[in-house]
């Protein structure tokens, strides 16, 4: 395997590790820091100029970005035309809620209806390219159904633990993509459990959130798609429905990747972000408030918004330095308020989202109506999914 | 309203009768052809150069071919980011049957998930256009669903009728939507029937398939888009499940524009269209074969294709005249292959198509296996929408 970039040209220079920095080549096969065991990141050359030329206009989907992605060998791709998802103003809330400007990311037009997709093609591609043979993932359902899409595109093994109250969608989907599914009863951390024991001989590569460096570098492409798709001006408040937290992670790394390669309009601001959680399962609105010193020990249960049903963020510092950074917050929405909110995209905006998706909306009314969000700034909600998969626990609530 | 062309400048200059070509304006609200009671088609004036640079490339949706879509004023658009889908290569499908090239285009990143969006996102813009305050339409499911959306997006009432025995997550969607849903005992036309019963007093606007002349024009746009990402070439064969046709005659108009236009490469010949049917509903091959004068009286069974089970296609005369002027042919696929060929696309290319996708590429084997198709062609499949919606009646069905 050569280890020179050929199209797209790749400007990866190095991994580090989140917690102490130590830098890892980005060259062989990595998981989290041998260190401190956190995250590794991806860094790349950005001293020497790369203008905005470099995006491949006329590909469109996330690897337009491909001189900021890891992939070093495009013949490695593993691709289903994900990203350049469309960014979507929402004229008729706007004016029901007197917002100057509100738009959303509909990141369900993506393949298998999540923006999972990202991050999968991306280390899917990446294990194509070290040479891996098998894939395993824990999973809260998205994450598995895109693993398993993936990885039949790239003929590599997949395995996918999900627990066994999923709704019975995104099992059903992984089967078609001829993945073998493990149900555990708990939650996506139960599974993560039962992902170390049931790989112990490291046989497959653990594709957990943040436990293998390349699907943040995916899902970070939906910073720069959103800084494009604006004229390179960002929003004042961005939200995100927050579970493993690699979005709000990726979205404010590509911000801070084009601040360094000047892209953005001069002076431009970054926005605030705000993390939403579901009331049911909110570890990060818990430490954030001081409730309990970190996740660990959190208990989370079961919620509509599935992949918010994430007990143990791995990610949790991570997500607390972005909130921290960017004057953000955290908000955690009720299952009847999804529920609410669901209704109102679908009725008002022909917007069929996901639980998650309909938490973010919820949680603009609520920063709203607190003043914390001022109607004349520009608001970008960030749906992760349609609701098509969702359809088993929500069925019949339409009409309330 | 002002009917002088704003952003996007369209060139549209006529409607006319697809039987004996009579004109009529486009600038009020049509319905089918008031001599012959056949689909009214929008002509361009093609006349007058118009380069490919009228392309808005920074418009990642069918509205970047604006100037050769009928809606005057941009400000009536209702778009939830429609069209522009992946063209995807299927490398291992490719080299398993030994084809030199094979291509799907994948309309089931869509918004609700199928290539309706296109039709859908035009006809209703063009309603508001023409200040209609309602719309009506009979439906197999997928249509209907593109229906609410759209009119809950432009605050449009929608009333959506469709047979009884449409899986539950087509009717689901519609009631997020706010539309109001009626089921009808029966295939598609039943739903005809009753929309005409039901509407008889015309207060709202009948999107049944050719009835109004905007949906062909979103349509279109699927033959647009391959000729751009081919980078103005065409493949030798294009396969299209076609039920009430609308897709296939209107890629057909697309490929005669751009012709017109001198868009297209020079010397570019079109491909051969193939109209691919479910065996438990084909009036077009029979039709075609003969065995019948046309599909007036003909029989049809549901099929797990519902998109499939129309058996009076009011466009049977214009789909018949596309395979005629294009050297194509028609193909029939059983409900067990349409199993067969979604588990193929599932494990193999990591695509969960809809049973019309799967018949498309089921009929490329069989073409292939009779030797009407050559394996140095270009094949080119058309997947009109994801299987999401039909997991209901194909759930169980993945591991045979």
């Amino acid at each position: 395997m050569k280890l020179v970039a050929s199209e797209p040209y790749s400007r990866l220079a190095e991994l580090h590790c989140a917690g102490c920095g130590s830098a890892y080549s980005p060259f062989v096969l990595q998981r989290v820091s041998p260190c401190c065991q956190l995250p590794l990141v991806a860094g790349y050359d950005l001293q020497e100029p790369l203008s905005r030329d470099a995006i491949e206009q006329t590909d469109s989907s996330m690897w337009r970005y491909g001189a900021l992605l890891p992939l070093l060998h495009s013949e490695n791709k593993v691709t289903l035309g994900e990203g350049l998802t469309p960014l979507l103003q929402l004229p008729r809330l706007a004016a029901r809620y007197e917002l100057a400007s509100l738009l959303l990311k509909d990141e369900g037009q993506n393949p298998t209806g999540s923006f999972k997709a990202r991050g999968l093609s991306m280390a899917i591609s990446k294990a194509r390219e070290l040479g891996v043979e098998g894939c395993i993932i824990p999973t809260a359902g998205n994450a598995g159904v895109a693993m398993a899409a993936y990885c039949a595109r790239a003929g590599l093994r997949a395995v996918v633990v999900m627990p066994r109250h999923t709704p019975k969608a995104f099992k059903e989907e992984c089967y078609w993509y001829g993945a073998e599914v493990e149900l555990v009863d708990g939650l996506i951390s139960d599974c993560g459990a039962r992902v170390r024991q049931r790989n112990a001989d490291g046989a497959l590569l653990d594709i957990s959130t943040l436990k293998e460096p390349y699907r943040l570098e995916g899902k970070k492409t939906m910073g720069y798609e959103i800084a494009e798709q604006l004229g390179w001006q960002l929003p004042d408040v961005l939200l995100y429905p927050a579970g493993g937290g690699t979005g709000l992670i990726g979205i404010w790394k590509a911000f801070q990747e084009m601040k360094a390669l000047g892209w953005l309009a001069p002076h431009t601001p970054l926005p605030r972000m705000v993390a939403v959680q579901a009331a049911n399962c909110c570890p990060l609105l818990e430490t954030y408030q001081g409730r309990q010193p970190n996740c660990q020990h959190y208990q989370g249960q079961a919620t509509l918004a599935n992949g918010l049903a994430v007990p143990h963020p791995l990610g949790e510092a991570l997500m607390l330095r972005v909130l921290q950074e960017s004057e953000g917050t955290v908000v955690s929405i009720s299952e009847e308020d999804m529920l609410a909110g669901m209704r109102e995209l679908g009725r008002q905006e022909g917007l069929f989202v996901a639980p998650e998706g309909a938490a973010v909306w919820m949680a603009t009314r609520q920063l709203l109506a607190s003043g914390w969000l001022r109607p004349n700034e520009r608001v970008l909600l960030l749906n992760t999914g349609s609701a098509q998969k969702y359809l088993d626990n929500v069925a019949g609530r339409a009409l309330e």
